[in-house]
């Protein structure tokens, strides 16, 4: 597939830091960077832009914050084309902590909401929009969101935002390549002046699938993280993305080296991947809090019980 | 997606095999055929039917052979209503080793073969039909015989073979699901009075979004593995396809706890899964045994040099 218009959209310092309170090291940041940036890949989001108000520095790594000093240190000195994204929840930033972006690092900031939040997340991103920064808006959880309130809210970014994407987010891993279609159609069909992004969570091994069906559907910005490293069973293995893309931009084999040297040893620290209770979250579309909590008890390859749990409480 | 003709078919013993010379004890093939009875799985393949005259049963386990009275031994006394298949290739057994279905518990026997043997094939599954057996012919590698000598074979099977399926086989896990989607339309196309399978492998993550994709287009003959076990990345997770298929004649519990009890510690003794080297190989749609060959040297996570190997390779 090449399409000029594709972005390849990084996340791995951003979802990977959900599963170590956002604690990796500089060193590997700038190791990701670096490989990043050669194999052309066109963001690289550094985390979350918290409040130190709501979070403590004390209990986070610094990709919880992304203070633009500390991402200076990240790409000072390593020629590169790639873009520098940062996250916003809606209600966890202060924007007067947002500075200009002539005086940022950062190019792009993306607002995370649910659909009930969107006239909140509409109201953030302008604002960024005013200081200069490239913005989208990610609707999470669009599994259990894709009524009427859906549709409302894409009108609503379309006539009321001045965002340059808007991103279907399947947090729950719980799509498959029937709904994805919808929803692209859907997102493409409204907002005629926008681009549409799609980030998958691989729960059921859909992530890579769920992607390329975005892109058959014009989904231009497309998630990704290096080994598939995420929440839960981590998201789009960047190194699929590039091999199934054919712009010749892309090169695969930096990427490949930062899996051979960083990633097969982190995997051995921290844990991602398909592993049965995300897979069972996916296919009941829920949250997958309840399994991440499993994994940390000696239950955790109880997988009946846990099955059985989450059907009698779905059952409620 | 509830389709009263979709059959799941199980490979675990069979595929999985290729990666232990077959060689699975009597206890854990019975707890697996126990399971998928249980969980309503219509077919479960026990192994080859090899010739004892070209394999040694000395270097291989007892599914390499399937012997009549070895498979008598697995589903003695376990209520079931699963059917029993075995697999052959072309030119590796002895037809008259295979006694009449009267008096043998294989159900199905299936014929896989490249395309260029399809005359081998259906001259075999016809021997096995007129022997009382269901029948089918599974075409391998798939993804390098996409062009009219596929249609030709289509056509003589439609036309010349009594077999009850046509499988299409992704052996590379090459496809995404837009070959997939043109694939099962064709053999649904030309074999208009027989069934269409799909068998897929997880070398890129697709195994189990193809499989959708072929349900998507009529296939009803549907093959995965428990825990996606299986040669190289594996096959389609069946505990995922179970999720998914709504007939509840499905039971996906006994699944889960046969892959916390068997596949969870066996996984620790012989690799399959999502590796990139397989991953490496499925996109550029080449047969998984050089990469199989690299896990075995000091060389497994050189990522970069097997993959620089391969380009080099298809370029000459």
């Amino acid at each position: 597939m090449f399409r000029e218009e594709i972005k390849v959209f990084d996340c791995t310092i951003r979802d990977g830091g959900l599963i170590n309170n956002h604690d990796f090291d500089r060193r590997f940041v700038r190791e990701c960077y670096k490989s990043l940036s050669q194999a052309g890949v066109d963001y690289m989001e550094m985390g979350y832009k918290n409040s130190k108000e709501l979070f403590s520095p004390k209990e986070f790594g610094l990709w919880k914050f992304c203070d633009d000093d500390e991402i200076e240190k990240i790409i000072d000195g390593i020629e590169s084309n790639t873009k520098i994204s940062i996250m916003v929840d809606v209600g966890r930033v202060k924007l007067e902590d947002v500075k200009p972006k002539a005086e940022s690092p950062v190019d792009m900031i993306r607002t995370a909401c649910y659909v009930k939040d969107i006239d909140k997340a509409i109201h953030m991103a302008n604002h960024f929009d005013e200081k200069g920064y490239e913005t989208t808006i990610n609707i999470m959880a669009i599994s259990r969101d894709m009524g009427p309130e859906l549709d409302e809210a894409l009108h609503q970014v379309e006539e009321e935002s001045h965002v340059k994407v808007l991103y279907i987010v399947d947090s729950f891993g719980a799509l498959y390549q029937e709904p994805v279609e919808h929803l692209i159609k859907k997102a493409k069909g409204i907002l005629k002046t926008r681009e549409v992004g799609f980030h998958g969570h691989n729960h059921q091994q859909l992530a890579f699938s769920n992607t390329i069906e975005a892109i058959i559907h014009d989904a231009n910005f497309l998630d990704g993280t290096v080994y598939g490293i995420g929440r839960a069973a981590g998201n789009c293995p960047l190194e699929l993305l590039i091999g199934f893309l054919k712009n010749p931009k892309f090169d695969i084999r930096p990427i490949l080296d930062l899996i051979s040297k960083e990633l097969i040893p982190l995997r051995t620290k921290i844990e991602w991947g398909y592993i049965i209770p995300y897979a069972i979250s996916g296919m009941m579309n829920v949250h997958p809090r309840t399994a991440m909590a499993l994994r940390k008890t000696k239950k955790k390859e109880d997988y009946r019980e846990f099955y059985e749990g989450l059907v009698d409480t779905e059952a409620d």
